[in-house]
């Protein structure tokens, strides 16, 4: 495809945000011996942005050579299933397939958010925060069956599905929202995005996992925080520019809302200067919840059955991303 | 069976440490008419001690006119599962009837616990220490797959058996140690007590249950936590006499121990200034892990049966303890 100035073959790069085992270079070479994969901390003397033809995750500096100059990137490989950081418009324009990394964090983030709900709902919260005082005092901690709750999942891919499912095995029922309410496995109910409202006034727990699009920027907002019970949670493991942060930290001072926890925000990191690291009753987590043991082996699974269709006829054939619609 | 100064029929008192609802009082005497429910708090004026024939739960102050002077005691209704705290001796001496409150506390406790291993897991106990200082440093948080947990629980009555059965749930495969060793349900493997040592070296994880008694006293000592991992958790949820405070506040400081987590302490509440407060990776909860929904009705479910046979045939069909084993 490319030759060097004297002739010779030259490789076509897959560029990679993250290091991998070497066992997965051989991978590739073996399926596509003109294609190599580098690390962008270990890119080899001979690199040259032009022969970048897949690239795995995204930097905002690479967008100036692959995008701006004359490119030959044909597709990126996000890591993660949100792929709002990316430039869509951009792609769509040069005609580079997008493909997302659902389901790779699926254990993940639903084990941290049953975490999180096993948390609330046994008071360990408001007991750690005891802690730090050095206070024994059992009657003012708060404590509920995780089963009575009434939890609402906002988002039902791969992790909502995946949370439902623990959830309905120890045997809480659960509700789902989608964007046009269809059903899905392990939901006892799903509505549309347009119930939002409705399923927050009636819910303990109400759980974020959709991605970032114009249509869920700011989609909790005062109103939505104020249609919650006061004795509801809130919890966030999509995007953080998804929540009206001015809202979520007057409605936790207000005491409007009993606990919220929240693993995006906006902007990331959070500024050590910002109020929300001190709100009453919110747990903030650096954005861990997707950190996944045996997450080469996981991301490579799809990868690689991407890889080895594009090479085959420019086709992927796993977690393909609609550019148009952004998920 | 007692008779007032003037000869009248005199009531027969279950005095309980704790109130319950009217509905209960009427179940009681609907039961058995000369009987009365009454909580310790609201003593009704002609009260009199040599009337009590049944309490539910136990205080210490009631000994001197329970036991030392002439009773009429018969049988007493623990609200716990551990029964350590009672005077089983005099209990054994006066031929007084001992039943537990196993099973009550089963769901509660197994979700307390299922809280805590997922905050293990998932970083989220250093997470929230974190937000203590405003640091957003995701990289240093650590993170496992928990089915891939080797978790040794120690005790495998009903609240073992409810963890273990969720665990299994999630994917996890649980071992059980108790007394002998004996096949449990919900545990892939059992092992009696004399390999507790042999266990802790192969866990990550190791969770205390057991009720105290002479031979679980100090049980947790300095050569079990050496013989744990150094990226091992342990979690008491059982008796705090159980642990040597000392040598686990030693192995947390050392570093020999990942994590841990008590609900139980020696003494409770645990004094202000005892430096377990400010251990580090120690997640202290105040005796919260059985606080329980519905206690009144679990409770009464076991408290009827037995009464519907005391008053029978002066037996119990629920949960009887042993005076000889403390369990």
């Amino acid at each position: 495809m490319y030759t060097s100035a004297k002739g010779g073959i030259v490789l076509k790069y897959i560029l990679s945000k993250r290091s991998f085992r070497s066992i997965y270079h051989e991978k590739v070479q073996q399926l596509a011996p003109d294609y190599q994969l580098v690390s962008i901390n270990e890119l080899p003397d001979s690199f040259r942005w032009e022969q970048v033809v897949i690239t795995i995750g995204w930097d905002k500096k690479w967008a100036d050579k692959l995008l701006h100059s004359a490119t030959n990137l044909k597709w990126v490989q996000s890591i993660s299933a949100g792929v709002d950081y990316l430039p869509l418009e951009s792609f769509a324009k040069y005609g580079i397939l997008l493909s997302n990394g659902s389901g790779i964090h699926a254990q993940s983030i639903s084990d941290h958010l049953l975490g999180l709900l096993l948390m609330k709902t046994r008071g360990l919260f408001p007991a750690m925060q005891q802690q730090m005082t050095h206070t024994w005092e059992s009657e003012t901690l708060p404590y509920d069956n995780l089963s009575e709750q009434v939890i609402t999942i906002v988002g039902t891919g791969q992790i909502g599905q995946e949370l439902a499912r623990k959830l309905s095995l120890l045997g809480c029922s659960v509700q789902g929202i989608n964007t046009t309410g269809r059903k899905t496995p392990y939901f006892s109910q799903t509505y549309p995005l347009t119930n939002l409202h409705a399923c927050a006034q009636e819910s303990d727990i109400v759980i974020n996992i959709l991605p970032l699009t114009e249509d869920t920027r700011h989609l909790y907002d005062q109103t939505f925080f104020q249609a919650m019970k006061k004795t509801g949670s809130f919890m966030n493991v999509g995007r953080g520019p998804s929540v009206d942060s001015h809202a979520l930290l007057a409605a936790l001072q207000a005491n409007e809302l009993a606990f919220a926890s929240i693993d995006v925000t906006d902007p990331e990191p959070l500024p050590k200067d910002d109020p929300l690291w001190d709100a009453p009753n919110l747990l903030i987590t650096p954005h861990i919840s997707g950190q996944t043991a045996h997450f080469q082996s996981l991301f490579m699974e799809i990868f690689l059955k991407n890889f080895s269709s594009f090479i085959q006829n420019h086709s992927l054939t796993k977690n393909e991303v609609s550019l148009e619609n952004g998920y």
